[in-house]
């Protein structure tokens, strides 16, 4: 069941709800992880998520009107497209990453977690309010770096 | 158009992905918002919110089943429940701070930015890597206060 929020909110001047009203949606936010971790092309968004092509097509289209996404040819004939993140869709990695550190926490993997952050160039894995737990600073995002489970593939198939 | 996600994903060991299967929709993340700030029974969410009753009924409902909201009877003749957020609820003020922190950025609210946080005991501003302006303090989210902007009505109604 989906029900469309109200455009307007009356008694709701609330920037949650104004992101909401762009990112409210669970396939934005996994097309959006998929890009920020280098997914470009339409195969290689489709065959990660496991989405439905025509649904895909839709939701990439959005993005676009949306400034999420930049559409660049890769190819003349035929004609083909790479989706690329702009820096609007960038930024909302604090986001994914306070989403990663609440189901590590709340809904862990059976194996453990699936992503690990790491403080780059001193290998301390990263606490949800940016604490590198081996050296002890308080780091910026553009500090981190994110290290898949060895076992696992990546979330997204590259050059399918 | 709303299409429900698998509920298995091959290649998805992920915990964005877990995390959206508990709150990847927008009315819960608004629910959740307004239990943080103090909302309790249903006309305060459904005031609030503008929601139809019976998808706010339904969402009240399954949030409970999910462990991010806690039923408990305030009145027995007729019987009335409030409901409060656990504490797995309030870890994802976290998230909901980053989506407001990234509203403010992409899409400002032409008034000014509706809600501030500030370092509690210091005032100043907390940016979204949790540094203070004032004082240039590394916080904690337990450090931060939200300040609305006096013009603006709270976004749910109390009492109602």
């Amino acid at each position: 069941m989906w029900v469309v929020l109200p455009q307007t909110y009356p008694t709701q001047d609330c920037s949650i709800a104004r992101a909401l009203e762009i990112v409210g949606e669970r396939w934005t936010l996994l097309i959006l992880r998929d890009a920020i971790f280098g997914a470009r092309r339409f195969e290689e968004f489709q065959g990660g998520l496991g989405i439905a092509r025509n649904v895909l097509t839709l939701r990439l289209e959005r993005m676009c009107a949306e400034g999420l996404l930049e559409r660049r040819p890769y190819s003349e004939r035929p004609a083909r497209f790479e989706y690329h993140p702009t820096a609007a869709a960038r930024e909302l990695g604090p986001v994914l990453f306070q989403l990663m550190k609440w189901g590590d926490r709340h809904d862990p993997s059976p194996g453990g977690a699936p992503m690990r952050a790491r403080h780059r160039g001193c290998g301390g894995e990263v606490d949800f309010e940016l604490a590198c737990d081996r050296c002890g600073a308080r780091l910026r995002y553009a500090d981190l770096d994110f290290e898949r489970r060895p076992d696992l593939p990546t979330s997204f198939r590259r050059g399918a």
